[in-house]
């Protein structure tokens, strides 16, 4: 599956320092201009992974942040004995998610394959909480002894 | 792709409205006190997905950020012939994205997980990039009637 991704200007990165040294449009007639042009490259990769650790850090901390919300979900369903999924739910929040990456320029089948992703990994949490909760019940049934 | 989805206990999932009916754990004798911490429990729940609704907006947009990242890193990869895989950086990323997690409380493992789900689209991009970098580079080398 491939998405019509963000084009940049070709062969004109900023380094590390904002400088721009790429000269990919000349012909690679020296040696010495391609080190330089490899050189620049490794620059700028540096650069974009530098954002790609930050974006992943961002990323991880709402992660820990939805799983908190999640968590309480679970164990609100495991008392009210509600199913773990919500299939009605779930579609809500896949159509919504595509309309958002469409807008954000994000491929809408990844968004969807991204929720499905962290879906499947909640359910499960969620299916943890509910065997627990049933566990305590049936001790608490069984009498002081067991709380 | 279709992803495993949640098997509803049977007969027991909320209505398209919302509500729900369950009364499986309460005492028959307590019905009226049941349906109001239904109600609360309800109210807890919309909160809740309110929230995260918000922060699955937050994530859609940083996943789009980051792919304008590695876009911009395939490319460059493509026109310097490097390839679109490197295991040391992402076992790095991985080291570092476990890190993160234990301190804001998410599962290591989980992030792992999701690191390596992100990594497997990116590659499949970095790959289409190269690809048509290549057929590019082919057709310009045929001539300048090709270009």
């Amino acid at each position: 599956m491939t998405y019509p991704k963000q084009d940049t200007a070709p062969g004109t990165g900023p380094t590390m320092n904002g400088e721009t040294h790429m000269s990919e449009g000349t012909a690679p007639a020296a040696g010495e201009a391609a080190s330089v042009a490899d050189e620049a490259a490794r620059e700028r990769l540096l650069y974009l992974r530098g954002s790609i650790d930050n974006l992943d850090a961002a990323l991880v901390h709402l992660l820990a942040e939805r799983f908190k919300c999640t968590q309480q979900v679970g164990e609100l369903k495991a008392r009210h004995s509600l199913p773990p999924a919500d299939p009605a739910r779930e579609a809500a929040q896949i159509e919504r998610l595509r309309r958002l990456a469409e807008d954000a320029k994000l491929d809408p089948a990844f968004a969807e394959k991204f929720l499905n992703f962290i879906i499947g990994e909640v359910v499960r949490h969620h299916r943890a909480i509910a065997d627990r909760t049933h566990e305590e019940a049936t001790a608490e049934a069984a009498g002081p002894a067991a709380g």
